[in-house]
């Protein structure tokens, strides 16, 4: 994907649904040169507003759709601009469940105009079979007590640290909004099924032995939706290193009532039990919880206590960095 | 798919490449009318070898692709016999990777005849993801320590003995042969990844208290290419029963040198800490072991031990029946 970016905000109001257009401006603020709202849109990710014209002048180079209301759909009210940012030369992706290129009207202004449209959650590549064959290069997975529990900020700020050490670490995209900050990965939920751990294993292929990879966790082995994608996610990982990942206030899986959130020392367990397949050194580096909705005290307890628990570092990225767990990898 | 069949074995000379057809032959004779060679075939499922005017005078409804070879693709070989089969006014179903209807000649004298083609393997349906709500009725899941040890044959084996004593019961095919076999079912390998728990929980839907899904699994947990299927599949099928099915002839994960086989206990072990996500009451009912490399005393004496060790009956399908377990289960 060609940068600068220019995100599309639509008429959002709940900032829960604009997380891509909001991680990308946190993550790769050097890549957001501005943002597009429609009328009674009110989420301001402090970007300059342009219209389209303006964002061609400023030099911006792709539309991304950086919002994912419920259903993943393209709305009426986006079309129009997104037809007037092909005419006038920006390229346009977007993560939705509904593909730019089944939308017969986008696809063919697309093609008139030579313009590329990028549906980064549903990739047409097709991938081969899992092999579990060990690859050199040392990776660091997150993984989660359940889903979004921060696992994608927690990787990029595994990855700010290490970078920050002179450590040689890539982070690797697994979802729509990961794959737009690092401009590349595999949204490895999307893959057909037979093919998981063969995707996961093309995301991070042999590299240097002192070559990090810092793999973007999706799901949950404790969510009935989605362990499937985290199994398979796991076994192609070949993960040296877990972080596990929490949510402080949490007190059931994500939007499921009846399931409750699983026990860290059971969850660890279970993890370790799937990862060692592939890597029978596998370990957990330590914890990164999610503590905003506790007091400065309260979270400073909470994370004490786990590592007294444990006898591993515990972080949040937000409150405290991630520092304590790189100590703990060896740089 | 319209029965009765007219099975395809091109010049296929191996017998695990027709293991589709011989399927289908040794589990519904009733639907199976004759079988259709090429020049070189010599696979022989002891049908009437009939040409394309003989089957429809037969009243054959649909020639079924029961040969896939390495690759799964439709050999130009094939292409004319499936052409003449449309034009004569059979429907035709395949399983492969290369979907009927992606090839341009035969969708179009399909379309033009008016004919049906079914891709079993690649289904455009679409589901939802998964919600691990409890559903009413009874379901056993086959398990098995590696791909290809048995598990279709297992569960169609006890879903025959269930019926032979009047239990209300039916076999969920979640496998391209075993589609063709129950005439339904789901490939749960081809669903998206996001989406296989939530296939699953379509394959068996909610039933009398007293009725019993017999669900074929797919992959194994201790196989680093598939298990994200068969932990989705588990997670979905919510089973209330776990059948263990091996062959005693193994001493590696299929295609997988470096891949030991997992001990049995271990193995129990994993598939149960998965499988209580979503049925806290899950438990084993038996072991399915294929013993036909065995002899009669060795298989006896294995089949012995492993009931000793473990108190659960354990059978060979094919040697012994699976009446044992059918007996463990209560009826």
């Amino acid at each position: 994907m060609k940068q600068p970016y220019l995100l599309f905000l639509g008429s959002e109001k709940v900032i829960e649904n604009a997380k891509t257009a909001a991680g990308i401006a946190y993550w790769r603020p050097e890549a957001c040169k501005g943002q597009f709202r429609l009328e009674g849109g009110t989420i301001d990710l402090g970007l300059p507003d342009l219209d389209l014209d303006e964002a061609v002048a400023a030099g911006i180079k792709t539309l991304v759709i950086g919002i994912a209301p419920f259903g993943g759909k393209i709305e009426a009210s986006w079309v129009s601009v997104i037809l007037t940012a092909l005419e006038k030369g920006l390229d346009v992706a977007a993560g939705l469940h509904d593909r730019l290129q089944d939308h017969p009207e986008i696809s063919q202004i697309a093609k008139t105009h030579g313009r590329t449209l990028y549906d980064i959650r549903k990739s047409d590549k097709k991938f081969d079979v899992g092999t579990g064959e060990k690859r050199t290069g040392m990776r660091l997975l997150t993984v989660g007590t359940d889903c979004a529990v921060g696992k994608k900020y927690a990787s990029l700020a595994i990855e700010k640290e290490m970078k920050s050490r002179g450590v040689n670490a890539d982070y690797r995209a697994t979802g729509q909004t990961g794959i737009f900050i690092a401009g590349t990965g595999i949204s490895v939920d999307a893959v057909v099924a037979d093919f998981i751990s063969g995707a996961a294993e093309t995301l991070s292929p042999a590299n240097d032995a002192d070559h990090w990879d810092i793999i973007e966790g999706q799901g949950s082995l404790y969510h009935p939706s989605y362990a499937g994608v985290t199994v398979g996610l796991m076994h192609g990982s070949q993960s040296d290193k877990l972080v596990l990942c929490h949510n402080a206030s949490l007190t059931h899986m994500d939007g499921l009532p009846n399931f409750p959130i699983v026990d860290f020392g059971a969850c660890m367990d279970g993890y370790l039990s799937i990862a060692r397949l592939t890597n029978r050194n596998v370990e957990f580096a330590g914890f990164c919880i999610n503590t905003s909705k506790l007091s400065e005290r309260d979270a400073l307890d909470y994370m004490q206590r786990v590592e007294e628990t444990f006898g591993l570092p515990c972080c949040d990225p937000v409150r405290t960095g991630v520092a304590k767990i790189v100590d703990k990898l060896g740089f």
